[in-house]
């Protein structure tokens, strides 16, 4: 069901010096950016020379957004993780069935155009764990 | 210079929890074991289907340990990410050159006899950082 780890999703307080950080140290390339209001986030997708993996950068809104209170709370650090599905509405129905409770019972809008779902930390092992279907990937 | 984001490391409580809790919930399945008593814990890697990522699960073997602390800390969740390098040795020379703390100045053992080394979250916003050259891979 697991694809690959599509993304480790980093909170920090400024994006442009996360950007710069990620650039100069390692030579990632910005291969998007987005203001994603639903999640309350400015953010950046860093892509792996495999082109296969992401570094997300994500900047909160305001205090009071998901990432806000996690900085608040934790400061910065890794916020998520995301694995590539084929099917995220399959998986969601697969993996709401085994109990685990689902932050988001429907597909909303990701990065890049991919279809997303997050899933309760409570029931992972306290890891806020999301479920990404590239845009124009299709389960086979 | 990162190929790859190669795994997320998952600190818990219970490591036999956690496999179950990965294998029953995603059907991930544990393709090595390993006691690290170095780095003071107890381990599992699941690979994704891709084969290209794994989720690290890591049971600390006492509370003086890195694992040990963090769970004290902060509680069960990502403890760090793992990103898949060429050539560890090369990339650490590079990396310590801009400025980023290593933990590790010499590549020691990991996961599956691959060569690791943490550079230190203090110096990259928070996150815990791996780099791992897979057995059998070298610079290109």
């Amino acid at each position: 069901m697991l694809l690959r780890i599509d993304h480790v999703g980093i909170a920090c307080r400024s994006l442009e010096e996360a950007i710069e950080r990620y650039s100069s140290v390692f030579g990632l390339a910005v291969v998007s950016r987005e203001t994603n209001s639903e999640q309350g986030v400015r953010e950046a997708m860093l892509a792996t020379s495999d082109e296969s993996s992401y570094v997300q950068l994500l900047e909160p809104l305001g205090d009071d957004t998901p990432v806000g209170r996690f900085l608040a709370r934790r400061g910065e650090g890794i916020h998520h993780v995301g694995y590539a599905v084929a099917d995220v509405v399959s998986a969601l129905e697969a993996i709401g069935g085994r109990g685990v409770r689902l932050i988001d019972r429907r597909p909303r809008h990701g990065s890049m155009g991919a279809s997303i779902a997050f899933l309760h930390p409570a029931d992972l092992g306290g890891v806020l764990t999301e479920l990404v279907q590239p845009r124009g990937v299709h389960e086979t």
